[in-house]
């Protein structure tokens, strides 16, 4: 298997290496000057020359907060970084969020590196250049475009993820090969039932396919205007899952929802035969298991829905589907038809 | 005169309209949801429809800070602004970095277009994209690249400048005119004593020139990482005494004083002839007059000069000339002999 992906973009091109030891690579990719920005608690895990500046975060959706930024932005300034210095950042996706936003602002754009230590950084968010940021109540309607320009992936650092961060990480893929196409998704499910069993070797094999399917969608349109927009399939659904459950729905389960969801909708409008509806529901129920969403009222739901900064005017932007591989995008309005609908296929979980 | 100018930009193309009235031209162009953001001393010049929502701002450094934007950004969310809407900056630079700034991170970058209302923004900072943020006392450290959309240049809100406003333009647009050359210069030499006669035409005239010379760099090398640092001709001495006077210096003197020691230390070092120095010189006094420079300490100087971000290790990013249109970068270390050209520069103007 090649050990490298190269992502184009128009921001700069960047690299995706598999390595088998982070540490050693972290050791030999961070020069004097450059700067650390690790989730409190991996700061154990790694040790860092002298040279270094380390800032330890709480990788919190509270410091992920525009108006809580400045105390790190602080440090940063304190240690005198200079433009040819770089930023590194070791953790999750909040991790990423907050060193990929500062590294683009800062001196209106530095380098920076990322060593993803979550299964949903490794096989997703990691390329796609995609930074979000809180305010308030506003959950990533800040954020901008502004990759790493080195990705590293060492997948022996997430042997001790709890199973229910692996079936979250399994839900998110599982994403991008129903998107990409029958052959694929056969891939996936001969695969998965491996890496819940710690299989390292599928667990690499499942994150590197991902990551090419999604290099060709964010290679077309990096911005997110156009094929991009296809990825956000199951994410309408699967944002208002974790919005109305207050974020105690691991992102990737609330995907699987939100894709069982947009699946549900497009057979009740003729879009997807039965047989395709009952294959992939079968799937997303095995990688799921005996997940329950916590109780909440449809009208949250649907309030949380029509939040969703994809929609443009007052119908819903979502991504149906005709089968695998067939997803398409269609504005629906949040009728009372729609509703009805919904409040059938939460009825059908109890 | 072509009323307009293209910028190509790989963020996005955008346009500058010259136009004879703006208020009218705003009126045309804001639509249903769209969000002003004015300088407040300019809040009653101009009518806005109940459909938009306008947020005043104190244009300072101090409402420029990081941690003073919050509150600007939560009026805009306050407003439900939808993708589709855009931000509109009518004001100076302060307002144009704030308003692109913010632009550039709502919902990773929405529209925004920008009327400037000052010699200095309407003449050089309104293309580039640049967008400057302050952090405490780190100056501008903070900021990215998000040019408008669209640039509405009205020479007549330019009226009532005060006399200091339209010299410090004068002197920041000359800067242009000798990077491009001599045949530019002459225009330059011929047109400026007409601006300070008050001649709209001639202003109109240099504007246009000025960004038309300015295009050239920023298409060619849009992040300035080369042929772009050539504009910083002047600005590294310029922004030191911004920062030695605590910004009492307007900004366009500044780079008056800028260039002219340029030029003293291109002339002590052998790159420009005297007969060079002395024509240019001429012409940067009259263009600041009788500007006397606030008293400072060299210490202060060369500390400010120090912190320039354009600087990548212990020598000085410096840009130097060979004479008009022969500015080239060169790494200057800040020792004894350059400290001592540094003063025998100021003893002058004394």
């Amino acid at each position: 298997m090649l050990t490298s992906l190269n992502i184009k973009s128009s921001i700069h091109d960047y690299v995706v290496h598999f390595v088998d030891d982070a540490s050693k690579t972290i050791q030999q990719n961070i020069g004097a000057g450059d700067l650390v920005i690790i989730d409190s608690v991996l700061t154990d895990t790694f040790q860092f020359s002298d040279t270094v500046t380390v800032i330890s975060i709480d990788a919190s959706e509270h410091q992920k907060d525009f108006n809580h930024l400045g105390p790190i932005i602080e440090k940063i300034f304190a240690s005198n970084i200079r433009r040819q210095n770089k930023l590194v950042a070791i953790g999750g996706g909040i991790t990423q969020d907050i060193t990929g936003f500062i590294s683009s602002i800062l001196m209106r754009g530095i380098r920076w590196d990322f060593y993803p230590t979550t299964l949903l950084a490794q096989a997703d968010s990691c390329i796609g250049g995609k930074t979000s940021i809180n305010f308030g109540h506003s959950k990533n309607r800040l954020g901008n475009f502004y990759p790493p320009h080195q990705i590293f992936i060492d997948v022996s650092l997430l042997q001790t993820l709890p199973n229910s961060a692996v079936r979250s990480g399994i839900g998110e893929m599982c994403h991008y090969f129903l998107i990409d196409g029958t052959s694929s998704f056969d891939v996936f499910t001969r695969l998965y039932p491996l890496v819940l069993k710690s299989d390292s070797n599928a667990l690499r094999t499942l994150i590197r396919h991902s990551l090419s399917i999604k290099k060709v969608f964010i290679e077309l349109d990096e911005f997110d205007t156009g094929k991009r927009l296809i990825l956000n399939y199951g994410h309408s659904f699967g944002h208002a899952i974790e919005t109305v459950s207050n974020y105690t729905v691991p992102h990737g389960i609330a995907v699987c929802f939100g894709m069982d969801i947009a699946n549900f909708i497009s057979l009740g409008l003729g879009f997807l035969p039965e047989r395709s509806y009952d294959e992939i529901h079968r799937v997303l129920v095995d990688i799921r298991t005996d997940f329950v969403l916590p109780s909440f009222e449809l009208a949250e739901f649907i309030s949380a829905l029509k939040n969703d900064k994809k929609n443009t005017d007052n119908n819903l932007n979502l991504v149906l589907t005709r089968g695998i591989g067939e997803m398409f995008l269609q504005k629906i309005a949040p009728d009372k038809r729609f509703l009805t609908r919904l409040e059938q296929y939460f009825l059908s979980l109890s």
